[in-house]
């Protein structure tokens, strides 16, 4: 057998994807609009191999077991169904960033572990159909299998939800810098505050109003307006959060840091910074800005001393297999 | 003439009141229940005199004009409508505790003023009309009115929406603690919040909820259940600041410690010390405990340096008349 290799990049949600209308399916309760991370990366590869009695899941250089195992496991069934394929795998998998902070590990390593996957099993697959299967494996990982600025269509119909491109990342050369307050494993996962969602009596009024907020991202990218993409990026930031802290349990990601940064980048932005936040379901800060001003925001978030690191992507290309 | 004074209570909501069906009646958008804060009081007198030009002023000491002193004529004007007298007023105010920073002054301020100037006016009102003409000052003021633990009725005509007591302060010897950490005003008054409210798209959601909320509270409060009280209030709160957060302006009152008090009071309640959060149009925490938890809870708040001071009440009486 051979090894096949596939690095994905992970992603950073505009408009944010939370709350399913399929928990199986990880059908999503509503679109959500995404940039791949250029430079953060999830590199996976696959082999199967028919004297193997279990698969093995090597995540950053440590045999899994348990959670994290099965659903790596459940994952290659869902594609060995497809290949007619009963053999076991061997998975290994390497994060050049920090897992489960908020800064969607398992949207690339989903994406990575896909397409991995599928070429070692000779599936030869669409773009729309790896996103598809992506997003069995974890929802937003289905954002990080197309290149640049990505789109994934909510839908009720499994083979209709899947994220498509809807710029290149040459499009507009937007500077995510990931202001690390708290780099540790966050306490509820993702997975599990996506099944939570719907206990908030906000989550519905969120989803109804996700076509208008799609809208304005959409057209803010296309026309490359960065103070239009900034004001609905932290709209949707805010409208999210308040949805994650009135579920049953709440669910609080916040740090003072995160609340901090939240007032001052504004504050930075109408003195003339571009500048804007977003949070995932952690407490890092994602701090969009411009080629031409990122350099003044790394230099100010610098002086955070709660601000232990900062990551800085470029939008990245999709998913796709490389020399092993 | 004679000068007559009137004395009442901020209340601290447990089913918040934020946003109107009306702005200029301020009929609520939802109902709401709060409790008399005894010890913190507003002490209001009015004399209303043939001599006078204009309505005079005096809060804390000083003479007001503006946008305060306009919004006290206002009031007056509603109260010499009725009793069909022109006189102009003077009013001198006093609170002994921090004003504009989330402890409800306008509500005592308004309870105060109208039961003062009601009776200077020689209007013999019940404390139903008492309660609707203070929500027509400020909404929250109309709980100031009757005694204790106090319900707010959501009605769409302006003689149906007032507030009474559902248990006097003897029922339940609640102890409400109020760490300041920010005891400055606020940039956006409740008044002005008020009107943005309906900005939020989940606003709709939240009021939609409330007498789900309502009636939990309120069987919380008559069973003197405490842990059931705590869940709501957090949760209530949760919801209104999250429509805070999310209207247009988004509205941010928290400062960092107010989210580390969120976090650590619900793990002091889980260790088994009775208390729980609630928060208003502010940055201050009250602290809802017990009389046998007080002291412990008091003890712990004190730990935090950003806590600059602790108000401690009771639940109080009523607006009344008192000797000048």
């Amino acid at each position: 057998m051979t090894t096949t290799t596939a690095v994905a990049h992970p992603n950073i949600a505009f408009i944010k994807y939370w709350g399913n209308r399929d928990d199986v399916l990880r059908l999503p309760a509503n679109g959500s609009i995404s940039m791949n991370l250029d430079g953060l990366e999830t590199r996976t590869s696959a082999e199967f191999d028919p004297q193997l009695g279990e698969d093995e899941f090597t995540l950053q250089g440590v045999v899994q077991i348990g959670t994290a195992a099965e659903r790596v496991s459940d994952h290659l069934n869902l594609l060995r169904n497809m290949a007619g394929v009963a053999w076991k795998a061997r998975i290994v998998s390497e994060n050049n960033f920090p897992i489960g902070a908020g800064i969607a590990s398992s949207a690339s390593a989903f994406a990575a572990l896909t397409v991995a996957a599928a070429a070692a099993l000779g599936l030869e697959l669409a773009e729309r159909a790896l996103s598809i299967l992506a997003r069995r494996g974890s929802g937003s990982a289905s954002r990080s299998v197309p290149e640049g600025f990505v789109e994934w269509f909510v839908a009720s119909r499994d083979e209709d939800s899947f994220a498509f491109s809807i710029a290149p990342p040459s499009h507009w050369p937007l500077i995510d810098l990931i202001a690390i307050v708290n780099a540790g494993p966050k306490k509820v996962s993702s997975a599990e505050g996506n099944v939570l969602a719907r206990t908030s009596p906000l989550q519905a009024a969120r989803v109804a109003d996700a076509p208008r907020r799609l809208n304005l991202c959409r057209r803010a990218i296309l026309e490359k307006n960065f103070t239009a993409l900034a004001e609905i990026v932290e709209e949707d930031t805010r409208l999210m959060h308040a949805v994650m802290m009135t579920s049953q349990p709440s669910l609080t990601y916040w740090e003072p840091e995160t609340l901090e940064l939240m007032r001052i980048i504004p504050e930075w932005r109408a003195g003339g910074l571009p500048t804007a936040y977003t949070i995932d379901a952690g407490p890092n800060v994602h701090c969009l800005s411009l080629e031409e001003s990122a350099q003044e925001v790394e230099r100010r978030l610098r002086e955070f001393p709660a601000v232990s690191q900062i990551l800085r992507a470029r939008p990245g290309l999709g998913a796709k297999i490389v020399p092993g």
